[in-house]
């Protein structure tokens, strides 16, 4: 018998190759081929299984994610996979996991801020996960402002130790994820003081459990911090509470390669340069953005076969009723969200290449592009992960009220995702950041410094001032260079309008805090060009593959055009179209929409992701979608009995009048 | 010793009377008194604690539901309260439970569409809870589409029988409250089928579960549907499924008000107007909209408490660092959200007073305001649930991290708020019946038909298609005249360019789908305008309470101004201001925000919220936040023991490499 695929004629009506688009999607054939095998190799082990996520106690869900985490280090010694096999393996467990922490940040940590002792002495323990470390920085006061974290490292000259100590109720460590029950180490960021004197914050290795019985050392306070948004999602983390009361470590625990503190006390600068440190903020946001084009994809896929499976209205004759895809409210909402995925995931393919590069800079003591590269990422950070925690609830209110249901998939990936917008750099904070270095590449732009890299058409701002959009008919929205020009006027005079303003304030400060939300939006300007001019420079590389190119010109343009149709105030208000090029737009992108909607289902495909990744009953690949919501129904804990416990206290008095109710 | 209050400075800033407001807040000193009394009785009460139900598993949920609503039902015999005292206990109970759905959708539909006999049958029982009922409308296939529910009811002329029947998978019933594990009875909508012939839904009483034992009833299949989104929140509720195997009712079973079938199966249509059955719709979406701005001011009042409370960066020479709150950014995002709570409250309190009107009417047969009362509490049904969920997740994200745990009371809050965007019509379907009311208004125009109510405006539409903004100063904008015409312009050209393209079209509904997309823009600007108006109206009433009037103004101002600045786009582009008044409109904002400012934790005291009902160690009154952070954590399940269920299994083994890792 042939599987059952109620989506085969969707799939029927794609007008390109499936399979050279996963291989587009993925970046390489390689890394199609990777994912494509540890996904399925996740998905038909057992003890992965994560469908009763959502029913588990918060107890159950921690145990059930230490049995996967140690399942996941067993298979990866049975196979003898690689680093990057096994972190694929991981990342299709896809349940957060102090693991994440131990190798995303205890070991990086040491990696780059480690001398060669320090690292010859930790690293052999923490790859072998002898010991399990997390990265405990964030404190209950202090999260953004990491200068002004309170905990102290006060250098004891008589027997050569630093004395960690949490001074205050707000200098408890909060949040570091694995810090509650698991890790055995951290690294702690704690003011260096010695000699009297405050040297700012330093991280420094500490001993939290004892490695014998796991108990919390002698003057060490470690707890969970409690339930999170949402029920699975997050909670399987042990994000952990932390104090010291006078806890000693040797000296040589303080990590050293930037600064280090003398046998005598004395605080010395090394010749590493500080900047060095910043590679691994820069790293980690870079994944951010790879991996919010993962998510998204995760939201539009279940949205998009569910709109092809869900029928609503407007049966003629008593025919079937319409696919909920066809309606236009629903595609103007939808396919800008899947064109977002792909070009989130382009813009996170170039930002691994920029990461790549600059690493090799680095390397070779050339800080140039730092400053570039370092506000690329915290931009496409900030706006990918906003961009996407928006859309995975758009997404799932595209699936109507069967969405709200646990085993739509949406509520947990929304629950685990949205943190994505807080750590690692607040997004509004980070746009902050962006845009300063616009404000100052503005300002640098009068003495003739020629603007670099991503703000480079800010060296065009005459030009960009005061050209006219060209477009007079809806198909001339379609040319690159007019979408590209219109973004980059609009960023340009944005930027430039703030500059103006700033200009009248005596005080720059001042006026920075007055206009920032001025800023912001500036800021969110120039990083929507940044994404549509790298997804144009995708294009004009060659892909291989019927029908492939198309379907990315047309995303890219349903990406680009439904930005402006969003952001029409900007576009029009600064002068960089008319009114009636908006109207044209809107008029093109509708034509679009029309173009996408036969290759929706497919172009969903094309992630490649298996039904245990998904997690969805809304977005199964086969699109039998009612009778498993249905036999999943039956799972609910409360079904276990025709009565529900609680009848005989509760219900049956009230049904036999044990109470009169005064209503009559 | 004094009470603590971290936020007392706060509070002597404000410079306006803040008991007045929160009399205004509540409607009338009735209401406030009533409103305060059962708040406190509910907060005093252990029953009703709440701050452990994210840790509880799904059956202790549940069980906590219904111990808690038949303790409602106690106390309200006890102290013999009204129905409105009754109520707004249960309000302040806040938990998601059976009852809502017996009182507020069973009970009403027996007697909106019930005879004089049935309603003295059913009600007595009703009332006195001896049956608990639901409203299973909704199926497995079909929500929105209620002309396409399947399930069915044929009438058996030989035994004077309905026999009620499941023809399909996606004809189960899905989703009604207290349906899942507590109903005993049902109102249930199902096609009416006699003689062969199928006329359609109608709603027939039907006894789910014995009253004896509470056991399903031959030929039902009944069940809770599962869990639902986070944790806490709706998972109290029994959602449910249900399926009827050739279910028998007798005939009387059926609510025969509009229309009955006779001893010999005869379908008859009483003279009592169909419409009437709107009247429900009606009221139950009028109380999701005062609903919202409950919800929506929980959440401020929590980001507004938390970001006075909150300092981060902007230390000066060693002193405190910088309250959040006083961030342009934060402002520019917390103060329009604090305005549309005011603003959502006058809505919700006009449109009660609409709804009162319309039920007058309709009991003396006047039809005439029912299709514009209709329109008016879909659409605001609509923008209202919209605009607060997409504002709790904000609020969230405006309270930093600390905003992710469920302690803050955000996850829980949105997780149970957010159904209102889908249930009781989905907001973008809901637009659509707006944009159609507003296309027939515009077309009539030229039969020169008078348009009435809130769409009065478009009677002057050739003066708002020419007329110019006068803004030339900043402050102008601060005239309400000068704000409600922008947005009367605005509404009526966007309304007429949709009109306008839809003319361009030989077929009109084709038309009408094409362009949803501009109709659900030309929808939301009506719908603003409705808001705005009725802001302004409640300010030209009088306001007794020093400074209470300028607060209201202020905040007035703000949901304007920032509603102009957010669709910035629709303003411009269809030439009702020019950029330059957009800026200005921007500038006064900014000078808006300054005021509101020392204000802000007053007006949200002004809600009026215990601490028990906020639920959020954010939002606590007193502003301890960091201790009481800290001292929640310990309860986590997790912290019961030091060392974690599962570490011999999982983690120890690890430690002590009994498997080794392949990575060195």
């Amino acid at each position: 018998m042939e599987p059952l695929d109620y989506l085969a004629q969707e799939r029927s009506m794609a007008s390109f190759d499936v399979e050279e688009m996963k291989v587009v999607w993925a970046g390489s054939r390689h890394a199609y081929e990777l994912s494509d095998r540890y996904s399925r190799l996740v998905a038909s082990d057992p003890v992965f299984r994560k469908d009763n996520r959502t029913m588990l106690s918060r107890k159950e869900l921690f145990k059930d994610t230490l049995r996967k985490t140690a399942h996941a280090v067993k298979r990866t010694v049975e196979l003898n996979l690689s680093e990057e096999e096994s972190l694929t393996l991981w990342s299709y467990v896809d349940q957060p996991a102090y693991a994440n922490l131990h190798w995303g940040m205890f070991i990086p940590a040491i990696e780059g801020q480690g001398t060669e002792e320090q690292k010859q002495k930790w690293l052999p323990m923490a790859y072998k996960m002898q010991i399990i470390g997390c990265y405990a920085q964030t404190e209950l006061g202090h999260g953004s402002n990491v200068q002004g974290l309170e905990t102290t490292a006060t250098f004891d000259p008589e027997t050569d130790e630093f004395v960690i100590h949490s001074p205050t109720l707000t200098s408890s460590k909060w949040w570091p994820g694995g810090l509650g029950k698991v890790s055995t180490h951290a690294v702690v960021y704690a003011r260096l003081i010695t000699n009297g004197q405050d040297y700012g914050v330093q991280g420094f290795i500490v001993q939290l459990r004892s490695l014998d019985d796991h108990s919390p050392l002698p003057g060490i306070t470690v707890g969970d911090i409690g339930m999170k948004f949402g029920s699975g999602a997050y909670n399987s983390m042990d994000n952990g509470v932390l104090r010291f009361d006078h806890v000693r470590i040797p000296r040589n625990q303080m990590l050293m390669r930037v600064s280090q503190v003398t046998r005598e006390g004395k605080y010395v600068q090394s010749d590493v340069p500080r900047q060095l440190l910043y590679g691994t903020m820069v790293s980690v946001r870079q994944i951010i953005v790879s991996e919010s084009s993962i998510a998204l994809s995760r939201a539009v896929c279940i949205a998009t076969r569910y709109s092809a499976v869900r029928r609503q209205f407007g049966s003629q004759n008593g025919g079937p009723e319409t696919q909920v895809i066809n309606y236009k409210t629903q595609q103007s909402r939808l396919f800008p969200l899947l064109a977002s995925a792909y070009a989130f995931r382009f813009a996170g393919e170039w930002l691994q290449w920029l990461y790549t590069d600059v690493t090799k800079r680095l390397q070779a003591n050339d800080f140039s592009t730092l400053p570039e590269v370092h506000a690329c990422t915290a931009g496409l950070k900030s706006i990918t992960t906003s961009a996407t925690a928006d859309a995975i609830e758009e997404c799932r209110k595209l699936c109507g009220g069967h969405g709200y249901l646990s085993c739509s998939g949406l509520p947990e990936l929304f629950a685990v995702y949205i943190p994505n917008c807080t750590y690692e750099g607040d997004n509004i904070v980070l746009l902050l950041q962006v845009a300063r270095i616009l404000m100052k590449t503005v300002s640098q732009l009068v003495s003739g410094k020629k603007p670099l890299g991503t703000t480079a058409y800010l060296g065009r701002v005459e030009h960009l001032m005061q050209c006219h959009c060209e477009v007079q008919r809806a198909e001339d929205w379609l040319k690159p260079s007019v979408i590209l020009e219109a973004f980059e006027a609009r960023a340009a005079r944005m930027s430039v309008a703030c500059a103006k303003t700033l200009s009248g304030f005596s005080n720059l400060e001042e006026g920075f805090a007055e206009i920032s939300s001025d800023l912001v939006e500036a800021a969110v300007a120039h990083c929507q060009l940044i994404i549509v001019s790298k997804f144009i420079e995708k294009l004009q590389q060659e892909i291989p593959g019927k029908g492939v190119k198309t379907q990315l010109e047309n995303l890219c343009n349903v990406y680009a055009l439904s930005l402006l149709r969003k952001h029409l105030g900007d576009f029009v208000s600064t002068g960089c179209i008319t009114p009636e090029q908006g109207a044209l737009a809107n008029e093109q992108l509708r034509l679009l929409y029309s173009q996408v909607r036969p290759n929706a289902v497919a172009l969903v495909d094309a992630f490649n992701h298996t039904d245990h990744y998904l997690g969805s009953v809304l977005g199964r690949y086969d699109g039998n979608v009612y009778q498993k919501l249905y036999d999943e129904a039956w799972k609910s804990p409360l079904n276990d009995t025709d009565v529900p416990d609680g009848y005989h206290e509760y219900i049956r008095p009230l049904l036999k009048q044990h109470f009169h109710t005064a209503r009559l």
